[in-house]
């Protein structure tokens, strides 16, 4: 929605006599102006009361945003489409132009660098390739795991807090001998949640914790088998996503377990599967399209008023929550 | 600064026949307008384009915000005057007016929040202070320790990122046997950054991580001796913060260590005395002004769009940085 009273790039440009373009990168910082015009077009952007605003501006005069999701990603493909609407619904809100790539070419992310104003990184783009995107020029925020201390701005969920959560109400409801379960090791977010159970269980020597990992889906009982033979009978299973959750679910009914009076399974996620499978998956959901929202509101702020040189970045994690329904209950006294 | 085109709260108030207070806690989302004049407040609002910005408003129709602190608070006072800045300096670049209060009592934290749009609570309020706020009507804004996935918005250091990220710098100075040093474990900061050193260091049976814990400032003495009779010879501390490495380094001259030569010590918090030692510390920077600056702007979000009941919280991190000074260094050959 416009008003009549708007003060545009436009009528900025008009009045120091310069080119939009140039008006609209000095605003935004960026290079391409002289110190001298920088200053001259801040001043008259003062005295018209311009505020660089996407809320007031619409997309008229803003740059476009691109979202860059890693193109070979298999397991997040649900939570990846619940970033991007998250991204599109506030861009949409704030009248912002996105565009959506898939891509994990160096490449490719220096030439998108150079066409757009800001990246949103979507996966595990490599150093080489986040450097390469930050020598384009644009403004960058990640989604996805960083190196600890990692200079740049990212979002990211509730890994770690997760797997202390997700202890804390097992142990609530009596469970003193629960089981970690993770497929492929090569997910970083799967680590996390088995660290935050182990800081929480690791307090009490009445709480054990078992970790079971396999790859195939045929593992599980194995896995499982070996645990017994070693006298180990885990009341919980916490299971590093829903997909493994509706595999365990499924095996332990087929051996005769009843979910949740003989044993409780939580996974992570809440994505469809959690829905589908019956007894309904007691779950962390994790925030896609929050996380994409808050990705977009950083890019944004950042955008608008760049980050010092010696002023630190940020990483936003969006608060998850455990949503109970019916494969976890107390433990059988 | 104000242009002649600004659509002020008093402007609507005048429209809609209503008083300015009226319309400016409708539009905050607080309660005590009817759902029928909120919805027509709204409407003219949107019609007139009003954005409620503080940068556009300035003081004059935003509503004060409290900074509390938790008034017993023995360690981190410079840390907390640092967020205090950070606040100020944020809240006169938006033109938002602040109070500062020092309370660790219920019923004060309930009394500020019924005449406060918003808190920013730094420290260790209990759940039931917190509640009581949230009872009172203001927005809330954590700056400390929650539980986990505790649904409220909150920003922090980086602690269990800086034991991470020391372990690895430490390790890539070639460092195999680290000291974790901490003083008083009630402090959960120290026991996140324990736990991020253990997480990269128990990754490569080469490296062994001792725990030195302690209370008196000459209990070092006695836990090094404990150390080396077991024939554990660490060439690298971490201390839980620089006060405490202040007596490391200290104690380790006393005892004819040279450092970084013999020995390496790493700090957290780059604090004042960070530099009064000698040699100068390295240690992990603690950014107090950034963090206060982020509640600031995080509570101003919300306030201005407040939250939905389904709607996740968020927890800013800021993201500290290792500095290099004199005290670390690769390990003799």
């Amino acid at each position: 929605m416009q008003t009549k009273t708007k003060v545009t790039i436009q009528v900025i440009a008009d009045e120091v006599g310069l080119s939009k373009y140039a008006v609209s990168r000095s605003l935004a910082g960026k290079s391409g102006v002289s110190e001298e015009t920088r200053r001259r077009i801040s001043k008259v952007a003062e005295r018209l009361g311009y505020t660089k605003s996407v809320t007031r501006n619409r997309a008229s005069d803003t740059e476009e945003i691109a979202v860059v999701f890693y193109d070979i990603d298999p397991v997040n493909s649900e939570l990846n489409v619940q970033i991007q609407t998250g991204v599109q619904q506030e861009a949409e809100r704030l009248g912002v132009g996105i565009r959506i790539r898939w891509t994990h070419s160096d490449l490719a992310l220096e030439e998108l660098s150079a066409n757009f104003a800001g990246l949103i990184l979507v996966g595990p783009h490599t150093p080489e390739a986040i450097a390469r995107a930050a020598a384009g020029g644009a403004t960058i925020v990640r989604l996805g795991w960083t190196d600890p201390l990692q200079q740049i701005d990212s979002v990211s969920g509730s890994d770690h807090e997760a797997g202390q959560a997700v202890a804390r109400y097992l142990t609530s409801l009596g469970h003193r001998s629960i089981a970690y379960v993770y497929g492929l090791p090569i997910y970083r977010g799967r680590h996390e949640r088995y660290y935050g159970m182990r800081e929480i269980l690791e307090q009490n020597s009445e709480f054990q914790l078992h970790v079971m990992q396999f790859e195939e889906q045929s593992g599980f009982a194995t896995a499982l088998g070996e645990l017994q033979e070693r006298g180990v009978h885990p009341t919980a299973f916490f299971c590093a996503h829903d997909g493994l959750a509706v595999t365990v679910v499924s095996e332990l009914l087929g051996q005769g377990f009843r979910i949740p009076d003989d044993v409780s399974v939580v996974g992570f996620g809440d994505f469809s599967a959690a829905m589908q499978i019956s007894p309904a998956l007691t779950t962390v959901r994790q925030e896609g399209r929050e996380t994409g929202a808050a990705a977009l509101q950083l890019l944004l702020d950042r955008i608008r008023r760049p980050r010092l040189p010696d002023q630190p970045p940020r990483s936003i994690r969006v608060v998850s929550r455990i949503v109970e329904r019916r494969s976890a209950g107390p433990v059988k006294s």
